[in-house]
Formats: C-alpha cells, sequence, structure tokens
C-alpha cells in the first residue's frame, strides 16, 4: 500500500509567482494551489485583477482565488520590477497571461528571469502565442469561443450559434497550464531538463477540445452541425418533459433501450422497426420522443429521475447553479465549501474535485483582499518596515 | 538558458496501462501518450473501445487515440487478466473507466494490482466516484452536463436549457485525469509517496467548472441565466451581424470600446448617456446592437474583422469544424496533421496545443486498428508465438 505519512501534497514546497487575472490563469494557479503550491498572486496597485472588478460582486473573484497571497506591486516601477525579480529567483514556478511582448517590457521575460534563475519554470499564457497573424490581439473568452468552432456546434438545430455558457475557452487553457507545470515540473525532477519556457495559446488549446466534432468533419466533409439537445447517433438521448419538468435520458446502448423501455411499459417500441437499431431510433427521433413524453406526462420530473435511475438508466434532473447544491451528492461531498474570513463576509468556493487516496488536496486559505500579503510576502525577501514604508508612499506597494 | 539536448519528453519512459474507452479516460492518455508515455491501450476482443463505432465513421476514434498500442484482451477470462496483471506489474500508470466494482470483479483492483507493483498510479475515473447516492450510474456525458449545471447556463434566453457542442463533461474529466496522474507522478518522483490510488468523478469535474458561474449565484441567490451570446456585465460583446456573416465583437473595456466607435464612426455614441459606463452599455445592449449593426452592415464579415483586428479590438468570424482549419493562424501552426499509415487510410489529427521551449511533444504513433500491436506488446511480455497462439485460438486475445 501507498504512504504518506505526513499527508503530504503533491505540491508542497513548490512556488509559484502568479502575474495573471480574470480566469485563464487564474483558475490554474488555483489548481496548483490546491495541490499544494504556494502562491503568491501580484495584482495592480489599487485597481488588482480585472475580475475584482468585472462583476460587481465579490464571489465572482472568489470562486478562482482561494489558496493564493495577494501582493500589490507596480509593475511599471523599477523598484517593483525589483520585487518581482527578487520573487522569481526564488520560484519554481512563474505564471503570466500579459500580451506577448508586454513582459519583455517590463524586465520580467523568461530571458531575464531564466538567468536570475536557471531552474524556473516560466508559462506564458496569451491568445495565440508568438508568430501567429493575429499578434497581440486580446483574446477574450468569447472570442476563442467563436475563432475555435467550439461556438458553431453550440445551439439549437436551424438556429444561430451560441457560446457555452461557461468561459470554455479559459478554463481550457487553465487546464492545459497546469498540466504543462506539472509535465515541466516532472521532467525538471527526473534532470531531464533544468528550466523551461511553455506557451499556452487559448485558440489553439481550445481548438484541440474539437476532438471527435473535427473527427466528424474529417470523415464526412462537414461541419459538425447544431442539434440542440439531440444526439448526433444516439437515441433516446437528449432532453425530455415529464408533467412538472424537463428531464435528461442518455440511454446510448441497446441494452439501455430495452431497460428503458421496460421501466416506462413501452415493450411494444421495441418490435416496432422504426426503433429496432440505434440508427433508425436516430432517424426516428421525434418520433420516439413524443412516445416517450406520452408516458413520461404521467409522472413528475422526481419520480421518473427515481425510477429510471432504479434501474440503472443514466437519467437526472437539469440543474441549474442554484439547484445543483441541493443535490443529494454534491451534499454528501461538501463541494460547496465556506471558507472562513476575519473581519469580512467567509468566502464561498467549490471544492478541489479530485479524491486522492494518501496524497492531500486542501482550501487552507480563503481568497484575500487586494495587498491582503503585501507586507508579509516584503518580509519574507527581507524588507524592513521602512522599506516597504518607502515603496508605500512611492504608489510601488499598495 | 535551460538545456535538453536529446529533446526528450518529460514522460519519457513512462508506461500507462489504458482500460478505459470512448473519449473521457482515451482523451487523457492521449496527452500523456503526446507528452512522451508509452501508452498500451487494452480493447475488449473483437469489439474494442465502443468509440469505433459509437459514430460510424473510423475518424471519431482517431482524433483520441493517436500515440498508443492497442491489444485485444478478454478481461472475463483469467488469461487475459494475467495480461493485464503483467502489463500493471511493469507499469507506472494504470487508468480505468469501468463502473465502480468492476476492475475489483476482474481482480484488477487497487488493492490487488498496487500489491505486484507498490509505485503503481491507478486513476479511477467514473461519473460519480464511490460512496455516491447514484451508485453505479452510468454516467454519460449529456447526464453530466444536465446534473452540474452547465446546461442551465447554455441557450438563449428564454430558451431552453442546451448543452455544449462539445462533449465538456468527458473532457473536463480528461483534463482532470492527466493533471492528477501528473501530480502523481511528481509527488513519487519526489519521494511524498510510493504509489497512489486517484478517483476522478466526472459529475464533481464538471461542478468545478462553475466556478464564476456559481459565484454569481453564491453572490446573488439567484441562478446564472441563460443569455444566448450576450454577456452579463459587458457591451459591446457578442454576436453582430455584417452585410454578409456574423462575427463576435469582445469590447470588454473602456478603452477597446472607445476604439471601436473611433473605427466604427460612432463617435457620437461616446457622448450619448445610455453607453456611458460599462453597466449602462450592458443595461441598453439591444439598442447599441442596433447602432453597431447599422454600420456593420456596410462592409462584409471579412472586411469588418480586417478592420477591427488592425486596431487591435477582440473581434474575429465564428469558425464551424471545417472552415477553421481554413484560418491563416491555424493553418500557420499546421494544428490539422496528417499521421500515414500502412495500409489503409492516412489518419487526421488534431496537434497538441501546448509549446515547450526545450521538452518535445509528439505525435509519433497513428491510432491503430483494433489489437494491432497485441502480439508486439505479449512478445515484450515474454509471451512465445506458441502462446499467443493459443491465447488467440481462445479468444482470450484477439
Amino acid at each position: 500500500m501507498p504512504t504518506n505519512p505526513r499527508e503530504a501534497r503533491p505540491l508542497e514546497g513548490v512556488t509559484v509567482v502568479d502575474v495573471t487575472q480574470v480566469i485563464a490563469g487564474p483558475f490554474a494557479t488555483m489548481n496548483l494551489g490546491d495541490l499544494g503550491a504556494d502562491v503568491v498572486k501580484i495584482e495592480a496597485v489599487g485597481r488588482g485583477d480585472r475580475s475584482r472588478s468585472i462583476d460587481p460582486i465579490p464571489e465572482y473573484f472568489d470562486t478562482i482565488n482561494r489558496n493564493k497571497r495577494s501582493i500589490e506591486v507596480d509593475l511599471k516601477s523599477e523598484d517593483g520590477r525589483e520585487i518581482v525579480t527578487e520573487l522569481a529567483r526564488e520560484a519554481d514556478v512563474f505564471v503570466e497571461s500579459a500580451k506577448p511582448g508586454r513582459m519583455e517590457a517590463f524586465g520580467l521575460s523568461y530571458e531575464r528571469l531564466s538567468a536570475e534563475n536557471p531552474t524556473l519554470i516560466y508559462c506564458s499564457i496569451s491568445g495565440f502565442g508568438r508568430d501567429s497573424p493575429y499578434g497581440e490581439l486580446p483574446a477574450w473568452d468569447a472570442l476563442v469561443q467563436a475563432m475555435s468552432g467550439i461556438m458553431s456546434v453550440t445551439g439549437q438545430e436551424g438556429g444561430p450559434p451560441l457560446w457555452s455558457g461557461l468561459p470554455s475557452g479559459d478554463l481550457i487553457t487553465s487546464m492545459y497550464t497546469t498540466q504543462s507545470v506539472l509535465a515541466a515540473l516532472y521532467a525538471r525532477q527526473r534532470g531531464i531538463i533544468d528550466g523551461e519556457w511553455i506557451e499556452v495559446p487559448m485558440l489553439d488549446a481550445a481548438i484541440s477540445w474539437l476532438s471527435a466534432r473535427a473527427g466528424h468533419t474529417f470523415g464526412l466533409g462537414e461541419p459538425f452541425p447544431r442539434l440542440g439537445t439531440r444526439h448526433p447517433t444516439l437515441s433516446p438521448f437528449g432532453v425530455y418533459s415529464c408533467a412538472d419538468e424537463d428531464i435528461v435520458i442518455a440511454a446510448g446502448t441497446d441494452s439501455l433501450w430495452r431497460d428503458l423501455c421496460a421501466v416506462l411499459g413501452l415493450e411494444e417500441l421495441r418490435e416496432d422497426e422504426r426503433f429496432s437499431t440505434a440508427s433508425t431510433r436516430a432517424e426516428h427521433h421525434d418520433a420516439l420522443k413524443t412516445e416517450i413524453e406520452a408516458v413520461l406526462a404521467d409522472g413528475s420530473a422526481e419520480e421518473w429521475v427515481d425510477a429510471l435511475q432504479g434501474a440503472n438508466i443514466p437519467a437526472g434532473p437539469i440543474h441549474d447553479t442554484r439547484s445543483v447544491w441541493e443535490d443529494e451528492h454534491v451534499k454528501g461531498r461538501g463541494l460547496r465549501r465556506t471558507l472562513e474570513r476575519d473581519g469580512r463576509a467567509d468566502a464561498e468556493v467549490i471544492d478541489h474535485p479530485i479524491h486522492f487516496s494518501t496524497l492531500a488536496t486542501e482550501l487552507s486559505r480563503p481568497p484575500e483582499t487586494l495587498g491582503e500579503s503585501t507586507a508579509d510576502v516584503l518580509e519574507e525577501l527581507g524588507y524592513d518596515d521602512g522599506e516597504i514604508e518607502r515603496l508605500r508612499e512611492a504608489d510601488v506597494i499598495g
């Protein structure tokens, strides 16, 4: 059996300097923090991460910034750059999401910082990376969803393309950022590399997710269509109305189809030629939906979900962002967590979703106010009270 | 500067036994393969990964199964289990996505395999993990999108919830799988753990992505609404019609708003009280859209994208899964790759999106036919031709 007597976290002792804002970078460094890294979040003096104001509620920021220490530093000042350089000198990881060229202008390029710290893993998130025809075009999530093809597959049949209600372009980028940093840390630990520069282009990251949807185009030459809540090749599969509310049923195999017919008392449909195979069922999806909904109309969503799940048929409610927290599984897991904060409202966050048998993840530090750890971090770097006061008066720090 | 004279990949020499199918597991192990791992994909004899038949085109499978060796093994037979056990004995990583309890029934539980190989990192993907009220309910992507709240935020205002056109529930799970395996490999390399069992529940993974959307609910007590292609707090931001086609414009800051007015010749709108601040612009989103589209009607989407991008305003086309490959950036990066295969059609795949400065990623092995490497892998385990023939005749292998 594996052992981990100290309940150590996988990134314990790893230090991350985080010069990112909004979602793509912060969600990635939050995951590094959950895994045990000590993350120092650099924020603009007096203004901070744009997500502190992009939405008028602080909970937006809170959901993606736990497990970080916030310090306010003006990167445009020489003293401010020196602070960040000192942090990078001791750090394992540096993550930034400025426009290409901006960190060079600040004197905080990979070349500069790796000269100070040859084992630094430096990760640059940007819309398109270097050498793109789109140059320094700011890449907002909406644009990435549009240009990557993600929007084109989302929406009703015959309707316009919609974007995913989640900031998928940002979040896909986050996941590749964390993955790449972990791969580089592992390679460094194995002695394969000293340090590394990693470039994460949002558009390229989003396009990688087209995967099987691109396969449709590679095989058939046609764009993958918008299908609302229909499945391209499986039925019954989608949204079905009960007496009160809609539910999802995903009976994607022949055996699930048979089980579904049994629960609904629709065994006669199994003899119907239109529904005899997966492909004919998909072809006659609308007719099949009508037959199924005629039965579902006799009961509530809750009753039908219980009956279907009781027969191990994948079916469930369509939760919204409020009802999901009342779900029995979600409550049992404690996925909604409250992190206590002194002197201000507690933070509501979502727990790290992965369970390790012996490694620990931890939500040890609630999201901080702007610059909450400025003095602490500077003291760790060796600045004394007088210097900190001088820097604060000069607006180098907040 | 970092060095990596051999152009080594971060997971070079790492071996992965992959007992997953469809998308969530295979996309994760594909990423491990891109990063250099040797992935052996275990498939059911004569049938294989369900994604070989879930869609009638082989390109579906191909887009998520490069960099793996396919072997056909019957896990229900004792000889088959012995083959998988022998592979796990030498492996670093084992990934499975069977229903909870199924691997135990096969004699391939974490307990059994870690007894043979105490340094094994064993990752279990399932819909809900152990100890869930949903028990062994099969978790299809559609169900996870519904139950997690992802669907609820996707769709037109006033319209029904839709799912993301990408299998987001599966792909989020994939990214957490890769991330967790890498974190455990790193922890093992550092001596923090011997081996590890990792549990990745799809529903929990998907819920973690609600992030800022959940923040809206935590702050305001209301479900996050469906907004079609409108942004909750920013405008101009969304889909706008030109003379021929729609484009996306994401002018999410005051300075982008000023730049946009200049390019469109709409400077007078900056004096309009309805549009003076971000929040009033969002409030009068429809009126602002009408003003903007009146100007955009004078030119084509291509002309306006050129003009807007030329002024560094985030704007671009809405690509579909066919047009995206004609994009100048996408072509320049070579994101659509052709992997040559002997004796059958070449495979079309999407390149790994991340660039390392010295570490390499590689698409070295095209997607294989079912059981293409069965004999090779068994020979590496020490089976001779006679044994392989006997196992094949007994349908233990394909």
